[in-house]
């Protein structure tokens, strides 16, 4: 059973993915601030609590999935479908397994929203509860046509507490709006640092701008995410931090947090076509 | 009198920008690892070093020069061409200026082609010594063609030590070597923090990578800046952090540098058509 949303005016229908039942779009205005660590962490965070979960990078031009899960294999064709990648219990597909090693892709638009829905219909993703998409950074193109294709139960937007992420968090909020995907919640990453050494706490990028935001812009504060080295070892080795038992639980939460969200912002939708299979 | 770069096959001609001498791009693989940063502490330095000096902001979704530059007014129109803001002795032109506020931009990549050539070409720049070109992040559409039409004399690659940041600066690289723009050197920004409490070095985002890639690339290392709180503060606040005595000298010697390295990128250039107005 999947829900179709329903149509905005002059937009072509935004088609059900056949047996995925939410699809969880992770955004930011700005680049670098923790987008792909938060959409690697949620979707193994996710399938731990037992969900079964997939994770689409979309950020074709600098697709980090495959470094921070570790695996970079070419997927496998079955017929006409690709068949995605499996690491810590996610199903996976990303630019990276296609365009591996230094080369950048200098494709241009047309091209990247035809593979971007490749990525979305033409992958054998089965049946899943959550499929993540992991959304180029900014409000450009292949983002915005993304959202304006794809089903997307609700949107997760990441940013840091500085000013410059925060100001532009706030047009990828307004973007999210204008498009009418719910916004699932702001999730504010390097929120502070602990000195490994005198364990101290340094607030590196300010603190606490994106429960600020959150409460100005009426959306959920879903969750505040310190700046940890070992989080950059795990996306730099393959391994997520929401693995670990000493330093997972933030990551939990929010796999937790956006599950209740993600139920309510599929309520508030409005009204839906359901189709049984 | 200015230098006109020869054409690559098949790809129109890189006119020069009358009254400009250089060209200094700054890009980087991924966003968020301090471009902007860079981009206005290096324009601000060079024209504290007595150089006449432009910065324009090429990131047009996310354009952060205004709130890091502390300015924001909508430029002026003189006959056909735009006068550009000047704050610090640089003279600036940004989408910021022309689009304020938290509305993201929606616009398709050949609106954006054409709003970038008018910056470089519709802007009343003056004489310059150098015009800094504060990149979109990553190795887009916009990106790859302002780099295709403009005459620049060589690129700056900005990167933070992490693994996930290099893997997409060495396809900058890549992109730069494909258009034959000449590297003038690596920036490793957010190098390593000293904790403001007990003065400890902290490794946040890893260390020596950038220098480390720069080897292997076989191009210049021109700067490692440390991850400062207080930069970041210089940033929200609009007073980059050159400008100050006690922290400003990494970003005066990436300035001078720049200054090196931009003379030898022109000097390699190959042949070229010297017009003299």
């Amino acid at each position: 059973m999947v829900a179709m949303t329903p149509n905005q005016p002059g937009m072509p229908p935004k088609l059900p993915i056949p047996g995925v039942k939410n699809l969880i779009a992770v955004g930011s205005g700005k680049g670098g601030v923790g987008k792909t660590t938060v959409s690697v962490n949620l979707a193994v965070g996710l399938a731990s609590l037992g969900h079964k979960t997939g994770l689409m990078d979309a950020d074709v031009y600098g697709p980090n999935v495959p470094l921070m899960m570790g695996i970079n294999r070419t997927p496998m064709a079955h017929g006409e479908r690709i068949q995605p990648l499996e690491q810590y219990g996610v199903r996976l597909m990303s630019m990276g397994f296609l365009n591996p090693g230094d080369k950048p892709l200098v494709w241009r638009g047309p091209m990247l929203h035809s593979v971007i829905q490749q990525f979305l219909r033409g992958v054998d993703w089965g049946e899943l509860d959550f499929l993540v998409i992991d959304l180029p950074p900014g409000t450009g193109d292949v983002a915005l046509s993304l959202i304006q294709t794809a089903p997307i139960t609700g949107a997760i937007v990441v940013t840091t507490p500085s000013d410059v992420s925060l100001e532009d968090a706030r047009k990828a909020i307004h973007m999210f709006n204008q498009v009418k995907v719910p916004i699932i919640g702001i999730v504010e990453n390097m929120s502070f640092l602990n000195c490994p050494h005198c364990n101290e706490r340094i607030d590196v990028f300010s603190y606490g701008g994106g429960r600020r935001t959150a409460e100005q812009m009426q959306v959920h504060f879903l969750a505040e995410l310190p700046l940890d080295p070992d989080f950059r070892v795990g996306g730099d080795t393959g391994r997520p931090a929401v693995l670990r038992k000493d330093k997972g639980a933030p990551f939990v939460d929010l796999a937790r947090n956006t599950v209740t969200r993600a139920r309510e912002a599929a309520m508030q939708e409005g009204p839906k076509i359901e189709i049984t299979d």
